[in-house]
């Protein structure tokens, strides 16, 4: 057994899913020392196909080489919406990766990645059970839509929820400046889940009203009652905020942003790329209210905001970074690291282990009762979840007035 | 003489609009001690002329009070878009003003804005002149659009700049993570100048390749030569930047944004509002190059971003309010205070004062010769004059996990 590594990145970036390899790099280290490798696949498994990797040890040579990659967004080694098709149905890839392993002398394979990303591993790691590979496959949580199940929570939700706390605070003050009617719609990311959509809330306090209304895509989305809200609100509230989810959807399942006319995309998983529901609900307040309305999307600065993250989500993403480098020295295989909390208040949280199949394609929504009756706002049970999530600061290293980030593994152009 | 003074914020807002009304209150109660008001106009003249304002004096209570106030981002008093008309044509909002200032025994008018704010100034010191009042009044510079004369720049530019140059660094890294082709197009405030804009460039590092291409409004655009651009740049360089102003147009004079569906408004100066550029020419690049396009709107959070300033802009901000003080004591009326760099290496910023007729109404545009030959960058000249106005940090005050402000002058519902 050489201990050498293969670690991966995959799916949307976030602004702490370095911290995850910062973690898996430490711990590999740690292991087994210098004798070992620390491979870096460069995008994902689509580019290791390709023979695309990296030793990552000549990226990483010091302790503050670490930390730059800790406070470095997006993912590091590159990132891929690859999906392995099942071995029974095509093994050719599954038998260059594995030559290719063997080859290097792999001994444990981690992937940071969501639910697609999951699958994988959970691919992966069947496919040596059945050829007697003795390499172990681990997958690490890695989402800002906090979407998987089993796991308390994914590292990047924080950061992204603590961005999405911050800059709504920021947008409520910048909109109540003038002394006239208006609302202000903001766009928040989470395709089927409201995590992030519903972490908006967190800035009510006593220096911020908060957002007057919240939609999350649990809920069918109904424009007249959203008129009407708009309507009642503003008798109060001259400006007005609504947070809404990116996929919304119209109570006849339409998506809200399909009623915009720009482009449309669909990824290579086959999910549709969606923009545009504020601006679709701007357009159409305006021309039934018909006060001054804007239309803001966060759009990907909330998943890659790394001068703005939770020092909590930072150590998390570390912590399932190491976790899973000791699960695989146990002789785990076929696992994903989970986020088990402990405790409120003080709020504790460990990793823990299960199997990756328990978890790859399956999505967690926000459960209907943190949602209130009106489907327009998020309970205090919501509130209090994300709260600890969103605590501390992880300061980035300035240089020239601007965060400093680790160079790119492969300068572009 | 009772040393009292009425002071108000207008226009956009900016991150460090209440830095200068800090600075403001700080010099005056020095200067007067507490025997002297100093009144807030809320939602500036418009308000005022409505009867609506506050002794201030109830809100900053203390040095922590100030210190909150300073980080609080958007106009504390509220803000308006309000142009006085010439007395010559009206002059009842004039006689009603100074009723109000003598009965509150108003010595000192302060106004902290853009070139509108000061035809304010210039109108009521002209006035006052006529009138024989010994009112002085006094014009503060603040516009994240740093488009104001005379001034070396504005207040609230340096913030924005740094948020622009932060945000695109984060961007760009985000963008980058798939192996696959693309193009970014960030749309950044500045309808007629393209400080914001070109201030994307700032990125461009040992760590970050910065954008591709810089599009400013002081050259018309080309949309050929753009689209011949980003197929050149796509050739090296699978994900493509490119920054554009709001303000851009093609070369017919047309507004790109005005090809747009979406809804369009005039503000109360007759400016239009203008959103959209990038969405449009990110629907004409996916309809011409067909690979993944991202339309990208920093939006109003590039004004309001109080968790993320220069503490250099901060500093200059306070420093001109109470500069507006020194000059109102010493007998000065209708002038501008102005941002006078003394040297570049090391830096050196005081505050100097002039007519402020020579600066209302008036735009500083990017020179030409600060722009490439091509009219897709900026060139050194532009970099080397703004990197000392995005130097330092200014922390916030962090409190459950987010940025506290100071709470609201008048309580939102």
């Amino acid at each position: 057994m050489k201990g050498n590594v293969m670690v991966g990145q995959s799916g949307g970036p976030t602004a702490v899913i370095n911290a995850s390899l910062a973690g898996v790099f430490d711990a590999a280290v740690n292991l087994h020392g210098a004798s070992s490798k620390v491979y870096g696949m460069l995008h994902g498994v689509q580019g290791l196909l390709k023979g695309n990797y990296v030793d990552l040890g000549e990226f990483i040579g010091s302790e503050a080489d670490l930390e730059l990659l800790k406070r470095t967004p997006a993912a590091f080694l590159g990132s891929c919406r690859y999906k392995l098709r099942r071995a029974a149905d095509d093994d050719g890839p599954y038998r260059q990766l594995f030559k290719m392993l063997d080859e290097l002398g792999i001994d444990y394979f981690f992937y940071i990645g969501g639910n697609d990303s999951m699958d994988t591993i959970d691919q992966l790691s069947a496919y040596a059970a059945k050829i007697n590979s003795p390499i172990r496959f681990i997958g690490v949580p890695k989402t800002i839509d906090n979407d998987l199940v089993l796991t308390d929570h994914t590292p990047g939700f924080g950061s992204a929820a603590k961005y999405i706390a911050t800059a709504t605070k920021e947008l409520i003050r910048d909109g109540k400046v003038n002394d006239m009617d208006g609302v202000t719609v903001v766009e928040i990311m989470g395709r089927d889940a409201g995590w992030l959509t519903g972490s908006a809330a967190l800035c009510r306090g006593d220096d911020c009203p908060g957002p007057d209304l919240i939609y999350l895509p649990e809920v069918p989305f109904d424009i007249d009652s959203f008129l009407q809200c708009i309507y009642e609100k503003q008798k109060q509230n001259r400006m007005v905020v609504a947070a809404v989810s990116e996929g919304i959807r119209f109570l006849d399942g339409k998506y809200v942003c399909e009623a915009s006319s720009s482009l449309r995309n669909v990824d290579a998983f086959g999910h549709k790329q969606l923009t545009g529901s504020a601006r679709v609900l701007a357009d159409i307040i305006a021309g039934d209210v018909g006060c001054k309305v804007r239309a803001i999307e966060f759009s990907s600065l909330q998943r890659c905001a790394a001068h703005l993250t939770s020092l909590t989500d930072v150590n998390e993403a570390f912590m399932v970074g190491q976790a899973a480098v000791k699960a695989a020295s146990e002789g785990y295989s076929g696992k994903f690291i989970m986020l088990k909390r402990v405790s409120d208040d003080p709020y504790v949280c460990q990793t823990d282990i299960c199997d990756v199949s328990l978890v790859a394609n399956l999505k967690k929504e926000v459960p209907r009762e943190w949602i209130n009756d009106d489907g327009n706002n998020v309970t205090s049970e919501f509130i209090n979840y994300v709260t600890p999530l969103i605590q501390g600061e992880f300061e980035p290293i300035m240089e020239n007035g601007l965060p400093k980030h680790i160079p790119y593994v492969v300068k572009p152009l």
